[in-house]
């Protein structure tokens, strides 16, 4: 794909709203130039944000909507105020239209689920959609989805994300047949869920072309990195998202409040400060800020509803990573690959 | 409860087998001194431990047994060649015939919860037994269960967990009503698993005596300690615990490197050394090593397999203070009063 890339963004979308929207997009764009921006919020809100970074609205055509989707509103609300006519709306349906080419929201994520599916419709051979994350790990980043989008997936959509999660993989990084692991609790035959282990059997006995399965992965094997692409349904990908989060803030205040005990320990901080520095860096969930919306007829990207502009612009960064590396197209290929082979019945359990 | 209180160990169990557990049992014995062991495993390893520690023998009746469970049997195989004759068995049997008021085993946990149930079957009320675990939070600790026992439990079974948690809190930490909050993904009535949202009602609608009921908490709410008791069925319950596992030696990894990055990084490192081992100790996973067996007619503690000496101490204190604090009974009486009260069926959903 060559040519400028543009992005659809809900101006309205986040806790904060068009300041983090709008500042975010200023980072964004100074970092790739060549981004083109289609805005949908409230006029008298983001005019005069605009008018603030000229950058930006040289950048952007502006469309004014009268509905914003509340943070707090249910999805079936949402569907119900903002169909048609809500900022979050309008900008999923420029990617549908083609007039964006990825759409980027930091709003309430199951009315922006919601809308997405009811506007983009799935892709012919998925079922549901799934929510994939960017995971730092000691090794580097994996993929893990579904966070969050659906509640008990059966063992063929579970590997149907393997292969959306591994073209993500290839689009990102480049990888050529990406590393999966199913998460499961203990790594024997016997252990876990019959779903899980069904889609486990279903991927060793095809001749997986896009992936390489590698079994069963356990919770403490996400962080280590153990393989590209950690495969789980939503309930427990979303309990695993939110574990790790709050375990990193947990060990961050246990951190500050060590480090202030002696005035021996405060000399120690002041001197490794850039260190620390690293550190916080490294834990920023800014940095990999962005839920994947995969399985849907156009790339949607969630952003933290509470991040600030830097995170919002990774968000936007990654929307406009995934477009130049062709992600949808990967992942319609890989699907149709794995879709038109012998995909053998599930065999029986020894 | 007085008098001395008798543990049973398995003395085979863990990776590292009798050194762990006899070493564990010399540090528990000396910060409790009126405990008592039934040791049970082979005569040949764990006689030249037992010398070693005179006053561990003397506090101790051991029983030689022939077999070993190994940490890689499988529940099964285990139970094939170790029913009635391991030293896993026998520890576990001497808290049926009221030879031992608790065990302890650091071995594989399939196959002692495998045993733990055909040996001690399940209380009266309950279908399925818990894996409660002591989790360390930013406000002190709280109770997590089923981590590991059960996969996808029904809405009865996860009240039956809440009011076996709340017991557990109670023996503890003396709280008289503690909260319970149930493992949800989203705090909204809409979302998340059916069975969750049912024990929910249940929870809500029914006068439970023994709990104070919160609603839904997510991942992270655990480790800010939102609640006293955490609820939840064993498959994502496992997950979370291994994800917080995996988190905090990710992080401990970053910060290790983080503060070798330069001499002024180094020299800070060593001023604020007590901070670290301060923080290193809040981080010791063998502070609060050990799984709980809830749910069966005596009280087992899964210690971890690879475990040192004083974490298996942990352990054995852990079981010693349950039955001081008379745990069984506890739960015994609370699963009494919440079944033979008015137990509403479940209402419909709004």
């Amino acid at each position: 794909m060559t040519g400028s890339i543009t992005i659809a963004l809900d101006a309205m979308g986040g806790d904060d709203g068009p300041r983090t929207v709008i500042g975010g997009a200023a980072i964004a764009l100074h970092r790739r130039p060549d981004m083109r921006f289609v805005m949908f919020g409230e006029e008298a809100a983001v005019r005069p944000l605009l008018d603030a970074h000229p950058e930006v609205d040289k950048a952007s055509t502006f469309h004014h909507c009268d509905i914003t989707v509340r943070m707090d509103d249910k999805p079936s609300q949402a569907l119900r105020r903002g169909r048609r006519h809500s900022s979050m709306w309008k900008a999923i349906e420029a990617v549908k239209t083609g007039e964006a080419d990825v759409c980027v929201s930091a709003g309430n994520t199951g009315a922006l689920m919601a809308m997405a599916k009811v506007c983009l419709h799935t892709l012919a051979d998925i079922d549901r959609p799934a929510i994939a994350a960017i995971w730092p790990t000691m090794r580097g980043e994996s993929v893990v989805l579904d966070v969050g989008a659906t509640i008990g997936a059966d063992s063929k959509l579970l590997v149907d994300f393997a292969v959306m999660g591994g073209a993500m993989v290839r689009a990102l990084y480049g990888i050529e047949r990406p590393t999966v692991g199913l998460l499961n609790i203990g790594v024997e035959e016997v252990k876990g869920l019959e779903e899980v282990r069904a889609a486990g059997r279903m991927m060793r006995e095809h001749d997986m072309k896009s992936i390489d399965y590698r079994g069963f992965v356990e919770g403490d094997d996400v962080g280590r990195g153990t393989v590209d692409v950690v495969v789980t349904e939503g309930f427990s990908g979303n309990i695993a998202l939110k574990m790790a989060e709050g375990t990193a803030r947990q060990i961050g205040e246990y951190l500050r409040s060590a480090m202030r005990r002696t005035w021996m320990s405060r000399l120690g901080y002041l001197l490794a400060r850039s260190a620390f520095e690293h550190l916080r860096e490294k834990m920023d969930p800014s940095n990999s800020n962005g839920g994947i919306f995969l399985g849907l007829n156009g790339i949607v990207i969630k952003s933290h509803g509470g991040t600030d502009a830097d995170g919002f612009a990774s968000a936007v960064e990654l929307g406009y990573d995934m477009v130049r590396s062709s992600l949808l197209q990967k992942i319609v290929n890989d699907l149709n690959r794995f879709h038109t082979s012998d995909v053998p019945a599930v065999p029986a359990e020894q």
